[in-house]
């Protein structure tokens, strides 16, 4: 009775204020990577920095090299999935030894999130960068920065977000900052060519979630943006098994890394209520499990939304409507829109079920404690607390 | 028979390649333009430009006023609709007599366009700035320009394009810059309170026709760019007759703004042909007959689409059933699907018959005549000849 005074009041919310800026300058297509050296001031001492050498095998690591031939430019190999605050801060000592002004960040969403603090932490004037991401600190400049984009799916080449982890507290945390904007990114749909299936499935779950952790709150008068979002999820859903079929279909990919790019570039998210639950919680099975980010977030979603059902119920029965052509009303439809969504995911061969996992603490104690200690409140009402985790964590048990 | 092998060679063309980049910071919501003092640097010498005094009526120019006591200011009030040259020469005097380096338009689309043109004429490095209409000549270097949208339709707000007319010559030119970007867009649904209903109508078939241009050409492999295309238009249909209703409510008018702005930002256009034929014919009846805009584009859009039904039928099967649920195959539902828009435009208010008009010249001469001596070719395929020019004339006439 109260809660459906509470949700009938909130029926009449409005778009709430905001500011979007987004001035990623993207440059999309074949042959793109090409096109560095109009991007990058021919004066600039460049900081290349990425992964685990899979950029060595695909050939995106000589196509960087030839594009820039005769630039000053330095490497800085070894950021890896879940970028390290330990070997990030190597990047920076690296970066201050060699006088660096630009940063190239080539590869997935961790070497563009790990570079982002890198520009950040060669700059801070503060005297721990840790605190940018523990404390908030402000970021008042960072290194200019560009990237190469090998893996869509955190929509981190069009964002001014990053996430981190710490080995020393097994921590993940992220900052965002108009400072870290790349300068431009490059998203050449060739270089998804050698990708394995598995990641391309992850990003497709990746995207999927950050459009609902933008969407599926209470409803605000807000019908284009919610049609903007179903836009990206109506074309993943339409297009998936050509991105995945093999042998890869290039045009299918671009269709990808658009989707992947337009989820998270803050557009979906303009004068709505956000929740972010599912993400919050999946970086801590990420940070004491190692589950995998897609992974953690395809098991994660189904339980917050089945138990914020009725909170929520606008949104998903619009959800489910619009996206899975659900015509009947009622809770049945919201548990199938719930089903519809753990299938897709299933659908793509991403792990929904818990015994996938060789978990044995199945009351995921540190992650709830942690939860109680910090003290927060997830959720678009700020009202989820440790204790509400906890029940989360258990449906998916 | 070849139109048709060469229709289904199109099917199989891909996403083109293409560069987003859009710096405009978009301020949205209740009483944001008293956010000016953060947005516009404390030392820079301001010329707020304006039009007819709308905005002395409304509160908008007290407003604009008091967030900036204590600047320094000039003002040049004035510039009329369908911008002119002449006028705006005036303000590029004073710009450069008054030592200006900013420019603030607080305005419809008119007032905007007008000011782009004044920040790049004023640091024209040619000798006759009507050369950047007539000519082309590139914008190299431009004053900062930020606006106050009044009137939203024309999507100039979040885009680097403007449309000046010429009287001397009859002319209707558009240019476009990455260096007339707006630094900032001030967007408060509250200043379209006063706004008369007809210009709300009017602006509504502005942004639809927008939409049209950029999605009704032949089929690209870019699904997310059509779906985002369509949540516009959907949103549009949907919501027309609450952003139209008295008493004004600043909900729907937000809505509104938000679709304006989202339809001619490039988003919905990267990667895909487009066309314009409508804009391009709209202008000379605007120059030659004084149609206004939106009601040009009334007349103009659906003559286009029956001339040009049979080479747009896969995008206009894909409109008809996704915007007006029709379900229907074959030549009548394309009809249909144009007589749906039509009646779209009719069920605003807007004309959309030339006997609404006291035009005699019912061969339109002189704009054939006009693309006849020009040589331009329009459309997506480059092939709309001043003879179909002539025809597509003919059908609205």
């Amino acid at each position: 009775m109260f809660g459906s005074i509470f949700n009938s009041l909130e029926s009449f919310l409005i778009m709430q204020n905001f500011t979007y800026y987004n001035p990623v300058r993207i440059v999309f297509g074949r042959n793109s990577i090409a096109r560095l050296p109009d991007l990058i001031d021919a004066q600039k001492r460049i900081l290349f920095l990425y992964g685990g050498g899979s950029i060595r095998k695909n050939g995106v690591y000589d196509q960087v090299r030839q594009a820039l031939q005769g630039r000053a430019l330095v490497e800085f190999a070894g950021i890896e999935p879940n970028p390290r605050y330990e070997t990030l801060m190597r990047a920076v000592a690296l970066a201050k030894t060699e006088k660096i002004d630009f940063l190239l960040a080539v590869g997935g969403g961790s070497v563009l999130d790990g570079s982002k603090f890198v520009a950040a932490a060669v700059r801070f004037a503060g005297k721990d960068p840790w605190d940018i991401l523990n404390k908030q600190a402000p970021v008042r400049d960072a290194l200019p920065l560009g990237t190469v984009l090998t893996l869509p799916a955190t929509g981190s080449e069009m964002n001014g977000f990053a996430v981190i982890s710490r080995d020393s507290s097994q921590e993940k945390l992220a900052f965002g900052s108009e400072k870290v904007y790349p300068r431009f990114s490059i998203l050449d749909p060739a270089v998804t060519q050698s990708l394995p299936r598995d990641q391309v499935a992850n990003g497709i779950v990746d995207t999927f979630v950050h459009v609902m952790e933008q969407y599926m709150t209470f409803p605000v008068n807000a019908p284009l943006q919610d049609r903007q979002a179903e836009a990206i999820w109506l074309t993943l859903i339409e297009r998936a098994p050509a991105i995945l079929k093999e042998p890869v279909d290039l045009d299918e990919r671009a269709v990808y890394m658009w989707c992947a790019t337009q989820a998270l570039n803050g557009l979906i998210g303009c004068g709505v209520p956000q929740d972010w639950t599912t993400h919050q919680i999946g970086h801590e099975l990420t940070a004491f499990y190692g589950i995998a980010h897609a992974p953690s977030l395809a098991l994660v979603l189904p339980a917050v939304l089945r138990s914020q059902r009725d909170r929520k119920k606008e949104k998903l029965h619009q959800y489910g409507e619009r996206v899975w052509g659900i015509r009947e009303t009622g809770t049945d439809s919201l548990d199938a829109a719930i089903d519809h969504t753990r299938d897709f995911f299933e659908s793509l061969g991403v792990p929904v079920r818990l015994k996938d996992y060789n978990i044995t603490d199945r009351h995921f104690s540190a992650i709830v404690d942690r939860f109680s200690q910090r003290g927060s409140k997830l959720g678009e009402h700020g009202d989820i607390s440790s204790e509400k985790v906890a029940e989360i964590l258990q449906m998916i048990a």
